[in-house]
This record gives structure tokens, sequence and C-alpha cells, in this order.
């Protein structure tokens, strides 16, 4: 790019007084506690930025959890990829395949429950310092699941233990619960211009 | 949760409508593609999401790449759990730091470029299935990077490889080249409430 010593001048004092606002920010914000995070919303990426963060918990070499409330009809990416490290996260995939595929609505119930059965064995368990809800929002969403109980167990977890909650259509209660919320909108997506779904992306 | 046959009957009339519609959507979405993504936005998410999708693409078994455009104080979580694996990922950190940190613009253009350079080696690669251009939005923001070239250079890529874009203050040319975009809204954020960033979730 082009050389311009105004520019970079101007580009300094901006970066000076960010660096001050930011280093400020950083001083006054010193807990360390676990935290509920929910990605919710209609646009791509609840579920992969769940599992980017599972990655990155991994690298930190915490152990971990998954729970998927919903399962595709093949096996995802990511769960070929996480089944990899035993030793390191529990994955568990507990869903009967997407809700318009049963057609069911017992069936689901009862799939909800017994993810959820799973789910709190790992809110319970201190060992456990990061725990993915894959597309719990959803079972909510269905009224599948008691939210006053999920919430209970949500709160009841260990205090250093970081859950992240994937799913549209959020429950009012649980954004209220939650300490970090993002909101996914879809600005375009793939699909509507006739692009199936690909491997590696959304499969 | 408590029975109801009619509101099971009119789950199960529900989910045959849309059933119907999903599967009419997927016979009519034949493509297989490389795709664009671009996540941008003030949320959360943006550059997890990629890390997850990344996770997917390997448990499909495919080659990957990432540059990160931007450089923490510190390795990422990211970082020391995808460099694992070094027969799958070439994992490149080619940041100086944020660019509060640098406050030094050429310096900043100078790393951004540098960077480019890599990630133009990974688009001419018809054996990289996916890459990651891990906040590159922020690098054209600040006018690091010619975007006319970086535009070219993505259009120029092999047609099954699939790129992600992270980085809030998306251009509008390079919304306009995706096909996938998602902004992520910051609905809430831990760190308004004093808690500082941690590891496994923001690091």
């Amino acid at each position: 790019m082009s050389e311009s010593p105004e520019r970079d001048q101007r580009h300094l004092a901006r970066m000076q007084r960010k660096k001050a606002v930011i280093d400020e920010r950083i001083a006054n914000a010193p807990n360390e506690c676990g935290l509920l995070l929910v990605l919710s919303g209609n646009g791509k990426g609840k579920s992969s930025s769940a599992f980017g963060m599972l990655a990155r918990a991994m690298g930190h070499g915490m152990q971990c959890g998954v729970v998927q409330f919903i399962k595709g009809r093949n096996a995802t990416g990511e769960e070929l990829f996480f089944r990899r490290f035993p030793e390191q996260v529990r994955y568990h995939v507990m869903g009967e395949g997407f809700t318009w595929e049963t057609q069911d609505r017992q069936r689901d119930i009862a799939a909800a429950e017994a993810a959820w059965d799973v789910s709190r064995q790992l809110l319970r368990d201190p060992q456990i310092g990061f725990v993915v809800l894959d597309e719990l929002n959803i079972a909510l969403k269905h009224g599948y699941l008691d939210l006053d109980s999920v919430l209970a167990d949500l709160q009841a977890r260990p205090p250093m233990q970081h859950v992240i909650v994937t799913g549209r259509g959020a429950k009012d209660e649980m954004i209220e619960l939650a300490d970090t919320v993002t909101e996914m909108g879809m600005v375009k997506h793939a699909f509507q211009a006739g692009i199936r779904a690909q491997k590696g992306v959304e499969l």
C-alpha cells in the first residue's frame, strides 16, 4: 500500500487512545469464572462456534463434554473429528433426528429427557471444564424439557465450568441467565442460491 | 413432560409439512462447490465458528490451511490445538499483535501483506479443501491490503475449495462475493459485567 505519513500519524494517535481504553477495561475485568454462553439466531455459525470454542478449550488441556440434542441424517464432521479424542472429550449424540424427520412428539420428548440426564451428569462434574449443549434451545423451544429444571441445573454447575448453549429461538430466561449472548443473523445463505449443504461447512 | 394427544397431532401435521418443504429445498439444491463464507459483526463467535468448521472439515479428511492476520498477546487455544495436526492443517500466525498494540501502521501493512502472500499460496493449491482467513476483514477495513487484489485471488481459487473469512466490518464487496454471510450481533457480553476473557471461550 502507498505511504502516507499523515495517515500513519492519525493511526498512531487513534491506536494509542484505543490501547488505553482496552487496557483499562482489562484491568477492570479481573474475575475468573465459568461462563454461560448462548449462541442463537437464524444465521449460520452457532454450532460451529461452539465446536471452535471446544477446540480452544482442548488446546488449553481442559476436560470437555458434548451433548448433541438433535442428530442429523449422518455423522457430522464435528462428531467424526472430536470422537478422535475420547481421553479429552465425552461426546454424546442423543437426538433422534431433526424434529421434522421423526414427526413424533412423544419420541422427541423422550430423547430430549435422556439427553438432559446425560447433560446433568456433565454439569455436576467439577472435572469437566467445558460443556457444549448443542441445539438445547430447540428442545426448549418445542417444550420437550422443563425450562425451570434446566435453568436450575445450569445454575448449580461448578463455578469454573463453561457451558455453551446453541440453537435458534433461545428462551428469554436463558438469555437472562447467560453471561454472553450472540444472535447470529443471516445476511445471506448459499442455500438460497441453490447450493446444497457442504461437507466441512454445514456437515 | 405431560402428555397431550391433540398437541402431538398438531405437531405431527406441522412436521409433515415442514419435512415436505425441506425435502423439496434439498432436491432443488444439487450443486456441490466450494463456498466463500463471511462471518462478521460485533458479537462473539466469528473466529470460533471458523475453527469449528475447520474441525468439521478435518473430520471429513480434508487438507486445510489457516492464516491468522492478527495475533493476540499469547498463543490462543485454537493455535495450541490445531498445531497438533501438522499433517492435516498448515497453520500460520502472521499478524504482529492487535493494531492498538503495534500502533505502527507501516509495520501492520507489511505484516498484512506477508500474510496475504501465504494466503495466496493456499488459495492456489487444489489439494487444500478448506481455508480459514481469520480477521482478514480487519486488515481490509484498515486499508492494509488492496481489496481488488484480495477479491481477485479469492475468485481464482480452485472451484471445490471452501474459504472462511472472519472479522468485524466486512467490506460490501466481500459480502457481495460471498455465498453465505452471517452477522454476529452482540446481545450481551460477559466483559460488560466485568468478567475477563476466559481460556477456552475467548482465548
